[in-house]
Formats: structure tokens, C-alpha cells, sequence
């Protein structure tokens, strides 16, 4: 991101920024909301339209036109963002240019574009598109549009995609509600009271309402995986540089030790999969030297996805215990895999706590001058949240910085000997995978979400593979079981969470658990998402 | 490396300790030079030994034994260190215990141990040898020998491998002359005025003398392919993480914007090859996670050795000019690669000063703590090239090194973005390689040598493959033709190393140059390197 270096006041007052701003979408919503109501009649073969495959085929088969499918899906944005507040840039006009220009290549040249021909898509606002601002939610950064696109929007859009809109984040995007002076709050698709996760808060309500089909988010904490989970939605957190970041604008740029990843969130597993899959085979390695040359390796996919897995348990990571729909449903899950034969031993948390601590050191390294620095080139005020994250500490100096950094490789590798060493007592074969919860809780009200993210973070900080994937849904009457009547908080932290438990307000909201594996195992976690998503 | 947190008066003076270190490896040297004198009558089919395949086939016919090779190793690599000053910690007992088991196994399998059975292999002094002190020449790292073999170690072994000696380096490793309070001086073999370069040094000077079959080293600025380009070898080094670090000690260890990687040395390009292989094909990302899970291409070897090739060529990088030798020597295998088929194009040097720049603020960001720490551990006094490096800069901020990391990423990306597009302008091709100068000079007297490692540093920065090979000798004769007699000093550091030009003095010292690939393209380099051999 762009911060200028004078500590003048800001050429605008931030006040008239956000309303300028929220004016200037406000009408594009409305625009659009009136012009394409009534549009959506949207089915494949008598079901709802939730994966790639399904759009493609329509528009293959002629049933549709790219612009009447990019209109449902307009229609349904416009009212998902009027239910959650869940949209930042619009790109409704060019979206529909984008359709009508894939329309006429279809009757031109009788087929596709290509394998994502007309699947609407949508992206967290840091993800640069020409013409469109990427604010971040700062004010600082408002009108200021990007002149190019991010080469994955090339990519993408090479492959047929059709651009809906930006959506929206927390301000200083380092926190897992969703809220900034710029565009105000987003809530959770199913109740305005309760929060929509964050940071990729924005895509998590926009997605579940069916306002996009495959929206993309980063991760540097959870933030893929924990809107994914609170809104029922798939979300897979890739391990860093193997898509590219070029040109995604993020908070703390420069730290990169432990990196935020870009990664889709979807309706489905299918969409994930194959937008995985295609983003990976368009070789980002040639545009951005950060990437490793590793190809798609379907053999990986097909492995994971046809044998028995040896799956490491985590039930409790020794700090937050999860509430008890998260429990039952984790506990449920693990005995349908069981008897469909697959290993299910538990897993090792005893590493946890140390890596957790580097971590945090790296987010609070700079003391908090990146995003200080970007809140105050804006003016606006600073979040709670924000406050309390850049006061968290005083900045080290760069030589601690670099004993922080050895710290890290030392506890990666400590990490990566457990999982070699680890073996199932019964076949004696490695683990492939990790199962686990993605949050201790389910959404919970505005501002009180989210405390510990140590469930996510490990693996951001081991720079690990993780999928979330939506469970089922919290229910009052077969939750009571796994209530534990002789509760005794081991932690101030573990008592918040416990307090939060709400059957009432809980019941029916989603339950998202993550499946995690090594580096660059990304088809190996998709394989295995496909082979558990039959016991769900 | 463990840096004492106290700031007391190391426990012993830092002059004792340098005796009773050179005093047990002197020791250990006669004792095993008296031992082994008159042992050098080796050969294969009358051709000295220069490669791994030599030994293995004459180990494999049972004309020698492997202890048998070990001590003409051994008698030699004593007879290079009386001469250079090479050597620091001393393995030739454990050498010939390693070589008589693997006789052994010869003996009752009928058949070697790997591909490396016997070879000889020597470590500059920041490999982990369990037994052995890792001192990188501080004199307050001495008598604390490592508990574990780096792997590196074990994998070598694993293949036969057998582990001579350890290798000089100079105090802190970031300069490129082989000095240090603990230690000394290593001298050229040529020469003993000059000299072996560094920071892999004390490699360079055992290898040329025929000490060691396979050395390795490291490098953050040019550190194997000079003392490579100097004495006359063949280095590589490769992409960082590409071979793995792990239990290898080294200077300013957590700064990991600017790589140091580990890579082998050799009197030839096959052991080269061979070395490299073997070492990736024993899979170092399952026990580093830093590592991604690349395997070897040998494919892409393949189709470099054996296609005709578009090189970029970089005669002069527009900061230092290099000496007549060089750019005679660069010249006539350029003419004798385009009489040969291949296409060379001049390479664009417009990007070098700023990505350098960039370079050089990384190397100087803690404003010398790690080091200064380091050398104060002991209480040794500082090399003047020491002093001038800890005192090059104040520590910049944490903040301001993420300013940086965006800064390299972002010349790293218009590097890359440069070279994707560059295309020879008769066939249309895309660019393979570049071949450039390693240094501006060959070796020159003590204390004058290096100060323009630009020619290098920069494939550290980029963090691409790069090979330095041994393309001649300097000959006053031939090179007189390529002395520019109008010459004009560009600025200071072209001035100084042209006033360093003695051809007398310079007169048969070898001249290495560099083939350069982009990232993970140790493949291809090599496959390079084996059309460029012939050539020479």
C-alpha cells in the first residue's frame, strides 16, 4: 500500500470520504438492484446453482447467456449487501460488459471461452482491478484506482470469469470481525446482531447469500477459514507463494515471515477444487518470481481422494475448549470416518504453545507503525480493535528481529520432525492429514468474536496447507449432550469462550471444521476434503 | 550460531584459545602427513583424478581400496594446507574409520555402499560435523563441538561420502578474502601473496590442490563462485532452499531476505552434476520444510545440454570494467558459442544498481549487532574488513525493513518481468542463460582484492542459479590486445580496479566465469554448463 510520508492532515476530512465513497456505491447498488429485479429463476436440472460445473454447463448447453446468469447474480449481490452491508467496490457495469463480450464469443466461435466461461466471481478489497480503488477499508486510500489488475485477475479473467465486486474487511485487516470507519459493519447472512467473521468477512456473507460463486480472500491469521466457517462455506488457505500475491495490496506488507496467502472461498468443494486447479496450471511462476515452479499434481488429488487416511485428531488445542456443537459435530464426523475405515489417531499439541507465541511476536514487530501509519493518512478514527493491536508492544530492533526469524525456522522444523516421526499404532503408516476445529465457537455478536485464533494461526505460521469446510449447523436439542456440566476454566481465555455459548442464539448457525496438511499439499487436502465430504 | 546474552569478558583469553586450537590441528595435521607421505600415486587410466565417477569406478574394480584413496586425500589435503593455510577443524581419523567400514561393505556385499562411496568431500567451517566446533572462525565459538551432522552430512554419508576436513572462512564471512583472527590467512596456491579468495576460501585453495574431490560452500554475495572463479573450479550456487541449510551456523543468521545457500565446489563439472543430483534426489524437503518439494528435472538438463541456446551476454556491468584476461577470455568463447550455433544477445544491466542497492541495505540493517556480538564474544580483535562492514550503517527500524523486503520484491519482480519478455531478436526465443564475468579481476595481492562483488551479489539478491566454471587462464601475451590504452575511470571503484591490473603478476591464474539461470533452474545451468564445456 501506498503511505505518504508527510504527517500532514489529510487533504479531506474523513467524513466526507466515506460518504462520498458509500454514496458512489450506494447508487451503483441501487442502479442495478431496480434493473435486475425478479431475474433469479436460477437452477441446474431443478437444483440450486452452486458450483462452477453447473454454470458452465448451462451456458454450454445455450440454457442461459453469460449476461442473464451475471444479472441473477447482480440481483442476489445487490440484496445480499442491502441483508449484510458485505460490499466495498462495485463492478456490476463492467461485469456485465465482461458477459456480453463472452456471449458474443460463444456464438462467434461456438464454444467456451474457457473453463470458467460467465462464473461470477468476487474479491476482498486489497486485490487490485483496474478502475476500482483498493481502500482496504482505509479513507487514506480511497480514490485512488488501480491502474492495472492483479495478474490473478488476469488469469482468471483469461479463463472466462466475469468480476461482481470488491468486498469488505476489518480496518488494519488483523482482526476476524469485519468493520472500518470507511465502509461500516458487515453481519452474518442469518442475523444482523451477530458477525460474519472476518478478515475476508465481506466474501463469507456475499457467498453464503449466492451473490458471488467463487469469492477470494486471504489469510494471515484465519482469515480465509473463519468467515468460510462461520458462514458455512468452503475456503482453502493454500500454503504461501504458491499462488501469487502480485499485485494484492495487504496490511504489514514487507512482514513476511509469517505471510499472508491468497486462496478461494466457494459454495462448494467442486468450485474450489477446479479453480485451484486451473490458477495453479496457469504456471503464476512465470509472473512472479516468489513462486515456486510446482505443478498440479493430480495424482496427489486422486491419492488422497481413493484410499484410506490416517487422520491426527485435535479435539482441544490445551487452550480454548470448543463449544459443544462444534464437539458433537467433530465427534460425529470422526466415527463415520472411522467405519469407513480410515485411522483416526490423536494428535500432538504440545508445540503448539511455543510456535503460537512467535507468531504473535511477528504481527507486533514494527509496534504497530504500518497500520498507524495507514489509519492516520485517512484521519478516521481507530477501531477498538485496531487500537488495542497496534499498542500491543514496542517495536524490536532488526537484529531481535532476525533471532525471531530463527526462532521460527527452529519451530518449523521441530514441527515437521513431530509430523515425519508421527505414525498410526495400529497400520504404522504416516499421517496424512489433520482434523480439527476451525474456531472454538460459532458467530457470536458483534464485537465479541474471535479472541483465539490459535486454532488458525498455527498454521499460518507453519505456512501449512488448511481447508475449511462447512460441517453442519448448531443444534440445541443434540448439542445439550456434549455440554459439560463440570465445567472449570482453565484460562482466562477458555472462560470468555465458555461464556459465550448461546444454544439459543447458536442454533442452526454453520460449523465450519479444518482439514490441514503440509506444505505445499494442497491437492493432497482437497483429495481428502473430497473423501470427507461424503460423511457429512 | 548461540551468542553469549552476557557482555562479560569472554572466559578465556581470545590468544589462548587460538593456540590451543591451531596447536590440536597442527598436531593432527603432522601426524597425519608423517603418515601418509609418499601415498600419491593416483590415477585412473593414467589420467589424473578429477571427478566422482573416476573414484567410484576404481573402487567398484577393487584397484584401489577406499582407505587407500583416503590417505592420498588425506597426504595431499596436508601438503595444500603446509602451502595455503586451508584447513581449520581436522577429521582425517574419522575419514579413514569411514573409509575402512566402507571397504568392508564392499567386501562382504560385493558391491559399493552408494554412488559416492569414497569420495572425498570437505565443508568450509559453517557445516555442523557432530565432534567437530563450527567455529566460522570466531574465536568464542571454539570447543564447543556440534552434537548432530548437519543433514547434509547424513545424506552424504548415507551415499558413501567421506568427510576429509573443514575449510577457512574469513572473520564474518561477509567479505571475499579468507582471514581470521582464529585461524589466519589462506593463501592462493599459485601464490602465496595472493589471495585463495572467499568466503568459501579455504575450499577453493583445498580443491586446487587436489585436497578434495566435492567441497561445499556458502554464498550470500558471490562467496562459492569466487574463490571457484579464482582458483581455477567449478561452483554452484544454487536457488536458496533448493538444497537445505538446515545445521549449517552462519553470520547474521535470520536475515533471510538476502539467502545465503549452500552449494558444492568441485574440480569438475560431472561431480558437479552428480553431487547436485544425488543430493536432491534424497528429497531434502522431507526433512526441511523450508524446502519445496522441486525434484530433479533431469529433462531439463537434458534439453539445455543439448538445444541450441539463447544466451544474454554481460561483457561489462557498467560499474567496474573487467581486466583485459577476462574480457579476452569471455570473448573468445562467446565467438567460439555463436560459431557452435548458439544466439548471443546483449543483456540489459539497467535494472543492477537499484536491486543492488536494495542488497546492500539488508546486508547492513541491524548496523552490524550480529556480528559485532559475534566478534566481541571472543574478545578477538576486528579485521579491519570486519570493522568497515559492522560500521557501514545505523539499525533501521523493524518498519523500515518491511519498507525494504517490499522494495526487493518488487526489483525482483521487474527482473523477472524484464527476462520473460527478452527475446533474441533474429529467432524470437526466449533467453536461457546469461554468461558474464564472476569478478572484474583475478586474484589479486591481500588486502586488494574484491572490493566490487557486483558481478555476483546480485544473483544472491535476485536469489537465481548461478555457475561459476573455469574459462581460462590470464596470458600476458595474448591479453596485451585487450588493453584499452584511452582509458577514462568511470568512477571510484572502477579506478581502483583498474589500477589493480598487473598482467606480470596475474600471468597464468585462472578465470572463472558465471552462467546464470532464474530460479529452481539448477537444471538447466548445469545442462548449460556441459555445452559451454566444450567450448573451452
Amino acid at each position: 500500500m501506498v503511505i505518504k510520508e508527510s504527517n500532514k492532515a489529510p487533504a479531506r476530512p474523513w467524513t466526507d470520504v466515506v460518504q462520498a465513497k458509500r454514496a458512489e456505491r450506494d447508487a451503483l447498488v441501487a442502479k442495478h438492484h431496480a434493473g435486475n429485479a425478479g431475474t433469479d429463476l436460477l437452477s441446474s436440472g431443478g437444483d440450486p446453482i452452486v458450483n462452477v460445473e453447473q454454470v458452465t454447463s448451462l451456458l454450454a448447453a445455450g440454457d442461459i447467456t453469460a449476461e442473464q446468469l451475471t444479472r441473477v447474480y447482480i440481483a442476489r449481490a445487490c440484496e445480499a449487501h442491502k441483508k449484510t452491508n458485505c460490499l466495498t467496490e462495485i463492478n456490476f457495469d463492467n461485469a456485465l460488459e465482461q458477459a456480453r463480450r463472452l456471449d458474443e464469443f460463444r456464438q462467434t466461435h461456438g464454444k467456451l471461452k474457457g473453463p470458467l466461461h460467465g462464473v461470477p466471481m468476487s474479491f476482498k478489497d486489497q486485490f487490485n482491478i483496474k478502475g476500482l480503488d483498493t481502500t482496504m477499508g482505509y479513507a487514506g486510500l480511497a480514490f485512488a484506482p488501480a491502474g492495472l489488475d492483479c495478474p490473478l485477475i488476469e488469469t482468471l479473467e483469461g479463463l472466462g470469469a466475469v468480476i461482481i465486486a470488491k468486498t469488505n474487511l476489518p480496518q488494519s485487516i488483523m482482526w476476524c470481525e469485519t468493520d472500518n470507519p470507511l465502509w461500516g459493519q458487515t453481519t452474518h447472512p442469518a442475523n444482523p446482531a451477530l458477525t460474519s467473521g472476518g478478515s475476508s468477512g465481506g466474501e463469507g456473507a456475499l457467498l453464503a447469500l449466492g451473490g458471488s460463486l467463487v469469492g477470494w480472500g486471504t489469510d494471515i491469521g484465519g482469515s480465509i477459514r473463519i468467515p468460510s466457517h462461520v458462514n458455512g462455506l468452503w475456503g482453502l488457505k493454500p500454503t504461501s507463494n504458491r499462488l501469487s500475491y502480485r499485485g494484492v495490496e495487504v496490511t504489514q506488507d514487507g512482514q513476511q515471515h509469517v505471510p499472508s496467502t491468497i486462496g478461494p472461498m466457494a459454495t462448494s468443494l467442486d468450485s474450489l477444487v477446479t479453480t485451484t486447479r486451473l490458477v495453479i496450471e496457469a504456471a503464476p511462476w512465470t509472473i512472479d518470481p516468489l513462486i515456486p515452479p510446482i505443478p498440479w499434481r493430480e495424482s496427489i488429488l486422486q491419492d488422497a481422494a481413493s484410499r484410506t487416511l490416517v487422520i491426527g485428531l485435535v479435539l482441544d488445542d490445551g487452550v480454548s475448549r470448543v463449544h459443544p456443537p462444534i464437539q458433537r459435530i467433530l465427534t460425529e464426523l470422526v466415527a463415520a470416518l472411522q467405519a469407513a475405515g480410515h485411522e483416526v489417531i490423536p494428535w500432538d499439541i504440545s508445540l503448539n504453545a511455543s510456535c503460537i507465541e512467535v507468531n504473535d511476536a511477528f504481527y507486533s514487530a514494527d509496534g504497530g507503525e504500518d497500520i498507524r501509519r495507514a489509519v492516520e493518512q485517512g484521519g478516521e478514527p481507530f477501531a477498538p480493535k485496531t487500537q488495542a493491536f497496534v499498542d500491543r508492544g514496542k517495536p524490536i530492533s532488526v537484529y531481535e528481529y532476525w533471532q525471531l526469524n530463527k526462532k521460527k525456522v527452529a519451530s518449523q522444523r521441530a514441527y515437521n520432525d513431530m509430523w515425519q516421526q508421527a505414525r498410526s499404532p495400529t497400520s504404522g503408516r504416516p499421517v496424512d492429514i489433520l482434523l480439527m476445529p476451525t474456531m472454538p465457537h460459532t458467530s457470536t455478536p458483534h464485537g465479541t468474536f474471535g479472541r483465539w485464533t490459535g486454532y488458525t494461526k498455527l498454521f499460518n505460521f507453519l505456512d501449512y496447507t488448511a481447508l475449511t469446510f462447512p460441517a453442519g449447523v448448531a443444534d440445541k436439542s443434540k448439542d445439550a449432550a456434549y455440554l459439560d456440566s463440570g465445567y472449570v476454566p482453565r484460562n482466562t481465555l477458555d472462560e470468555w469462550n465458555w461464556k459465550l455459548y448461546d444454544a439459543e442464539l447458536m442454533d442452526g448457525l454453520p460449523v465450519g471444521l479444518q482439514i490441514v496438511g503440509r506444505k505445499y499439499e494442497e491437492e493432497k487436502v482437497l483429495g481428502a476434503a473430497q473423501q470427507i465430504q461424503k460423511h457429512l
